[in-house]
């Protein structure tokens, strides 16, 4: 069964949670902490309806199906991640819980009902074009660069997809955070719940977890901060739980 | 020549730099932490041109002057505290360096030059009018609530005194933090130096520090967090260092 999922070039990794695998190519994006980080920070009712927005390898709609998803659907622009991504869900039997749509967030009109969704995760490309090196490899470039998507346009495609009172969670770069606040202000999504990751205790955060709230007031609620390692190099133990749960 | 600066029901406080001293009022506002925070984390250059907005009792313009400021103007809307301020400054002999100003800073126009200054600081208050209970003294209650001043005030007359590439440094809450910067970049004081500070490892932050740039590009420096408490309940080195310059 999983060899008839696998293909030349691509490795199958554990997500160590719920015995889930992801598959991943050498040559593509690969998920990193990140992912694990946005899926655990954001507020999943059990049963909610959810979409990950530039889904990649579908680790977070796995990972949300394992923490009590009602539905996941991903959304992403690569065909052959979403191709490749679709057999992760299968390897899984997560076919039910989890779906990928190879479409563009910039246009969901046709592609997906507005106003249903009870949560929209993200881990969207986090430099603008013009800001660092590109990958020669689309795919992985299209990742880490806005070249097919803004910050703007995830914000917006969140919009489209929440119900009122629905909750947005990104993971993103603290030097962006006063443009992502005002982004999401400026749509209507209310940042509400803030936190952020640093490499350890005595280091500038280098990530940056946000959940806003459609429709709600002002008045956001910044939390302790995550580290990831203690000082020994090892796992602080909030990580190394993201990796033990059930 | 203190007796003849300190009125009844008035106390003579100790800054710990410089031998400055400050003259409070039992009843009306006293400094706290916050104003002491934001003195230290304010990009100054020596020599610099600053106001300080909402001035109080004067302590950030103290503070600045021992840490290097050329001229500091506090505007303070409040007469008793202007003027009990402008004694402090008489005490420590600091006429030449430091000047209160009785006004509102809604309307600085005529009084005070548009462009010129390297730094605007301010420690204004935190809360919206409807939010929490308003002390019965005025002058208490339009320095914690915002009562004479809101939040786009603040940034508002900011702007107006600021050279292009001046800075703006202000001490406020961190629930306040999407509204902050919001305001902040869409003012045209692009966010770009940000500190939470926290009680004590493991606690949220309750103090937000930030700076901004006039004319600025995006791009927010995330500072390591500052704690104020070690386990043990003592100040931290970082927070002692503050009490110990010169």
């Amino acid at each position: 069964m999983i060899e008839n999922l696998l293909r030349p070039g691509e490795s199958l990794d554990d997500l160590l949670i719920n015995n889930l695998k992801i598959i991943q190519a050498d040559d593509e994006f690969r998920f990193s902490l990140d992912a694990v980080l946005v899926a655990h920070f954001a507020t999943l009712r059990k049963g909610a309806a959810v979409v990950d927005l530039g889904a990649g390898t579908g680790v977070i709609g796995l990972l949300l199906s394992a923490l009590g998803a009602g539905k996941v659907v991903g959304v992403e622009i690569n065909a052959r991640m979403a191709e490749m991504a679709g057999r992760s869900i299968k390897l899984n039997n997560l076919d039910e819980c989890v779906e990928i749509i190879n479409a563009d967030f910039r246009s969901l009109k046709g592609v997906i009902s507005a106003g249903k969704y009870d949560l929209v995760v993200s881990n969207p490309p986090y430099r603008p074009v013009g800001q660092g090196l590109i990958n020669p490899n689309d795919g992985v470039a299209s990742a880490r660069h806005e070249i097919n998507a803004t910050l703007d346009n995830v914000v917006k495609a969140a919009k489209y997809l929440l119900k009122y009172r629905g909750r947005f969670a990104m993971v993103h770069l603290p030097e962006r955070m006063a443009e992502i606040l005002s982004a999401m202000s400026g749509t209507g999504i209310e940042p509400k719940r803030l936190r952020l990751v640093h490499p350890a205790l005595g280091k500038k955060p280098n990530i940056l977890l946000v959940e806003g709230v459609l429709g709600a007031k002002p008045g956001l609620d910044v939390l302790e901060p995550l580290f990831v390692y203690n000082a020994d190099g090892s796992y602080t133990e909030e990580i190394l739980a993201y990796y033990s749960s059930q």
